[in-house]
């Protein structure tokens, strides 16, 4: 049972849909545009649109109030076009299009118009359909620097995850950041950090030395169970999601995980010193969201079951998680 | 009764369902991205855009986890905005837009960017919405190359198919070809590789002789019954369809066999020798699925059925001819 669960455990098994209660703020009238979290995607390239918009209209979905996505000029308008709901920043770019001596104030640029809009973000999720070119990974690094500075969390996912994997001191002692490996991308953290491969007998002790190892940062190990560290407990997710493993499930978490730790530190700041970490929180109330989504989604879809079809289900998921209380919003 | 199903006999239709059900992988929950199926199409040009969205949409519909398409860089911000479902790679160039002088150096970018990619392939469709441009057909021509050298199986039709015709070498003796034409397209490789006219007196023995002559490669021939030769047997699904010819369905077709190929080699590595070549089992498989998809679509949209209602119908189809069991993926 151990092996099959990628080494969780039943005692690690947390009461998820309790945690994501707690963290889900109530709907009230009174309440203005901005509240419900503004998020903000940075990913998008030539190659892949597909991805930032999973992610940011995931985030919007569960309830944010905003969604940006910051991505190079190529992906911005297939971005738009795939939802008008989207605040899409043409910003970024990969190297065939600069010139070498452009990219001094180029990358100056993209930094100043980041910059803008930094302090507004309650989350960033950076990675989804990012590419990997060097000039554009560069201008990615000196925008995580920018959101550490400003101490805004951020959910790391795909290539956002090569990024950090091979400069891990953009993330190594940020409480903030959540990493969300698969499984590829988890063995690729583990030869770099702890300088060994992924252990599967011991796989709990070795998740634990290597969010310690980073630092403090989250890791979410996606997987059959997801399983969840900040270096100090482990949790695991297992509910039952679905078998189909069609690529876009990743940014939906990424944009999930994203919404989720927004709402925990919002939880915590009112609710004083919490008994878990936010980010953990939040980690631990994408995974179960996206698990239920899916399991609708594959109810009616089956085989066919696309990323989409996961995104049309986030809603009615939430709702039968954490039923929107009629007197909240009614003001009684 | 012989003449009208162009030569097919009563005796060769084949168990196309249970052939189907033996070559779709179970859904496990332990089961990780990519394993049931990544396939590319190669097609897409200024003209043509919806063929390779039909061919890649329905790899995913059918239950592939990731599809790509590599087409030219006016294509790929339309196919983009069909679906973010779909990774689209905008490398391919067409003559009007490149300089002679730079033909070279073009042709050699476009091998690199394919190469990182081709190893991770298990089947690819070419030609869905290629178009006939001389440069692009040369270098559609290396990427068959390469394909081959790395033993990744080809689904080809369209203009695919009228490369292929001219180039024959380029699939002669290598088993993991499929070539799909309609009428015409047969026609075309008959009048080319057997120097005669299409005779449907003895429709059966000519496939068999085509597909010898092109060296072992499997051909699907469609028609009222789609019959199916790799030179040794010939196979006839003939279950009922639907009578509209819109453009676009060989299309699905092409996508289909790709997954279905796909799986039947994954199958045969699990069970041993097989009792039929799985290129031969994939286009069973996709054939008899496709007429599935058509008659549900006919059945509610009649002469308006288009494409896309095929494709909406994919998934239930499926789910019919070979249901998901529940067992196998709740892990009991």
């Amino acid at each position: 049972m151990q092996s099959l669960l990628s080494g969780a455990s039943p005692s690690m098994e947390v009461d998820a849909v309790s945690i994501l209660k707690s963290i889900t703020p109530s709907l009230e009238s009174s309440k203005h545009k901005g509240q419900a979290g503004k998020i903000a995607v940075v990913g998008g390239c030539r190659e892949y649109t597909g991805a930032p918009y999973f992610s940011a209209i995931s985030a919007l979905k569960i309830g944010a109030d905003l969604s940006h996505v910051f991505c190079t000029k190529d992906a911005a308008p297939v971005i738009k076009g795939y939802s008008p709901e989207l605040i899409v920043h043409p910003i970024l770019e990969e190297s065939y299009s600069v010139r070498d001596e452009d990219k001094k104030s180029i990358s100056a640029k993209v930094i100043e118009e980041v910059d803008k809009w930094m302090e507004r973000f309650d989350c960033l999720a950076i990675g989804p359909g990012l590419g990997r070119d060097p000039f554009l990974l560069d201008c990615v690094s000196n925008i995580m620097k920018r959101a550490r500075q400003s101490n805004v969390p951020m959910v790391i996912d795909g290539d956002g995850l090569f990024l950090v994997t091979n400069s891990l001191d953009l993330i190594s002692g940020y409480p903030l950041a959540v990493l969300t490996p698969n499984v590829n991308e988890y063995k690729r953290l583990v030869q770099k950090v702890l300088q060994c491969e992924v252990n599967d007998r011991d796989g709990t002790q070795q998740l634990l030395s290597l969010a310690k190892g980073i630092g403090g940062a989250t890791i979410l190990r996606k997987g059959e169970s997801d399983l969840i560290s900040n270096g100090e407990t482990v949790h695991a997710v297992s509910s039952f999601g679905s078998p189909r493993r069609c690529g876009g499930q990743g940014d939906i978490l990424s944009g999930s995980v994203a919404v989720f730790v927004s709402w925990a530190r919002q939880a915590a700041d009112k609710a004083g010193e919490p008994s878990m970490s936010p980010t953990v929180m939040g980690c631990i109330a994408g995974s179960v969201l996206l698990r239920k989504a899916a399991s609708h989604a594959f109810e009616s879809s089956r085989r066919s079951t696309l990323t989409t079809d996961i995104i049309e289900h986030l809603g009615r998921s939430l709702e039968e998680l954490c039923p929107v209380l009629v007197s909240q919003y009614m003001g009684h």
